[in-house]
């Protein structure tokens, strides 16, 4: 395995968009030198303004991280093989596309594909963080000749980046993202094109559920298509299993036959439960403490102060802050077994819970 | 409109589950005499120990409110008026399927179906919470026969719950949850249940937003069989519709019709807009910021009491703890003038923040 003080450094992001202008973040605030290129000089400007590094002035980089569109991948990455001796990678969501114009180049030994499993449903520099990828899977996929060196190199990046890097090969990562990102996307935008045509006053009786299936349908529309159209093969692969369900489920709603139907959701709930825990680790179950907070400031300061005094390990926090009203609900995610223990502790100390 | 006042109690809760529990939970710490009917005597003894009631000792209730599985639901809502004067709602997922059991009885005009959106994909007692339906829509749809008086009550018990009544009828009702919901819900399915078939390895490279497109797939397969069963007619016609979009997807897909995939991407994006904000209200801006924490007790508090300090409101907190190591991420959300103010102002206290 690699270790992240390979990376010397300077580093050339190609692309200042949301991906890049995180990498450029993480690799400067970690005291790289980072040089930066885009054909779009507002966002050259916002990146560097950000600090994620100066404007690329011809500097040899010891690594290129191609950040752009997909349509211009393969075409980029050749470019920065041609360009310099650098090590070459790209951020790209699919990895075999752009592999095809570059194989059998001079140089392509010292190209190899990457992936950061992290995002947004915003783009641009303005959305980026170097805290982006902190903990995420970041796919390696080295191609035949890629040479070990050049390998080491892009794992040490994403180390840099507080990535886990995951090696596959690059027909694998396909397969794998067709799955885990490309099909969701493309199912949350159906259901969401559904809620587009929805009757006026329907949309009233939106709750959570169907807003965390819609949620990455508000990504960018160009950008999701050149992702679809690079990885056709994989994704129609998977489209067609998902009609042949859907068609399985529409005759046994049509015809009342709810074993199919309950087959097909128990097969979902399979789904659900073989997702790996956020951190890879299982999935530890947790139970939510809901606490009544008045809406002045300091006030969710004394809570957590009071919920730390108890010696329970916040898992997570949601507020459901509603601007109407002089008091929020502070939903605390915590173990199972210590729920009861921070209820009393917290009521102990005044706090209004929900039980 | 109604006022919560109205409701002064008994009120019987017929089905000890979540929303039974946690609707009897609320009445239950407003200062109401709950009533609570389980066939299941655990269910019964854990809402009872949780503080949500007494079991029912034939006392007449002054309104019960009928929480079964949508199959039991039209012979517990007629046992229900059968059995007292009392005024009689449920708070089933499908509206005009119970009211066709109920038509033409006696004391017809006492029943007022509604529907509270909020759930969980947990189930059971243990699972309630009073604070479930805080600042939820919660559906009330009289049938044409329904008394004034008991739509009245119904919209009482909605307020008392902390929920905001939406009236509706029960045809309109049922196929905005078709659309809001049962869609949604059937569509998480088929993406997890792709998920379940997934070759060793794939998941790992799973992020955020498949996890959140497949969060509601693990409810209960038997009660959403009996939801999607009960609303067949309005679910079908969606259905529908998404086998006809998939199918011009498929077709777009395979020929590289960028232009056909970009359009059916946009009309998701228009849905993701067309949703109405948390409370009702339009949807504001906010940005993260990021500050890394400390894992020690009173990190937490003292982060909170920072930003609390700094005088700016947070509408949301994310904490990745990751158990693996000595610091975890806290994503602040606030609103997007005042992310700049809220990262100088952690960072002259010490914090590392990232941009």
């Amino acid at each position: 395995m690699s270790d992240q003080d390979e990376l010397t450094g300077p580093v050339q992001v190609v692309g200042t968009g949301l991906l890049g202008t995180s990498i450029a973040l993480a690799c400067a605030a970690s005291g790289l030198d980072v040089l930066l290129s885009d054909t779009s000089a507002d966002h050259l400007r916002t990146a560097s303004g950000l600090g994620a590094g100066r404007p690329f002035d011809g500097t040899p980089p010891q690594l290129v991280v191609v950040s752009v569109p997909p349509d211009h991948l393969g075409a980029e990455i050749a470019a920065a093989l041609d360009r310099s001796d650098a090590v070459v990678t790209d951020v790209g969501s699919v990895k075999t596309a752009p592999l095809r114009e570059v194989a059998g180049r001079a140089g392509s030994n010292r190209y190899v594909g990457s992936h950061p499993m992290a995002g947004s449903e915003r783009s641009g520099p303005l959305a980026a963080s170097s805290a982006l990828f902190e903990g995420r899977p970041w796919a390696i996929t080295p191609h035949v000749l890629s040479s070990p060196e050049a390998v080491t190199l892009v794992e040490a990046l994403a180390l840099r980046c507080g990535a886990v890097p995951v090696r596959m090969t690059p027909d694998e990562h396909d397969r794998a993202v067709a799955r885990t990102s490309h099909l969701p996307h493309l199912l949350a935008a159906l259901v969401a094109g559904r809620l587009a045509e929805a009757p006026a006053g329907h949309l009233a009786l939106t709750g959570q559920g169907v807003r965390d299936v819609t949620r990455i349908a508000a990504g960018d529309p160009r950008l999701w298509q050149q992702i679809i159209s690079a990885n056709s093969d994989a994704v129609l692969t998977l489209l067609s299993e998902v009609r042949d369900r859907l068609e399985l489920l529409i005759s046994a709603v049509d015809a009342g036959e709810g074993e199919s139907v309950t087959a097909i959701l128990e097969q979902g709930v399979a789904g659900t439960k073989a997702i790996p825990g956020k951190h890879g680790g299982p999935v530890r179950p947790t139970r939510s403490v809901y606490v009544q907070v008045p809406d002045h400031p300091g006030e969710l300061a004394r809570l957590f102060a009071d919920a730390g005094a108890s010696d329970v390990n916040i898992e997570d926090v949601h507020i459901d802050h509603d601007p109407g009203r002089p008091v929020g609900l502070v939903e605390l995610l915590v173990a199972e077994g210590r729920a009861e223990h921070l209820l009393s502790s917290l009521e102990a100390r005044g706090w209004v819970t929900h039980r």
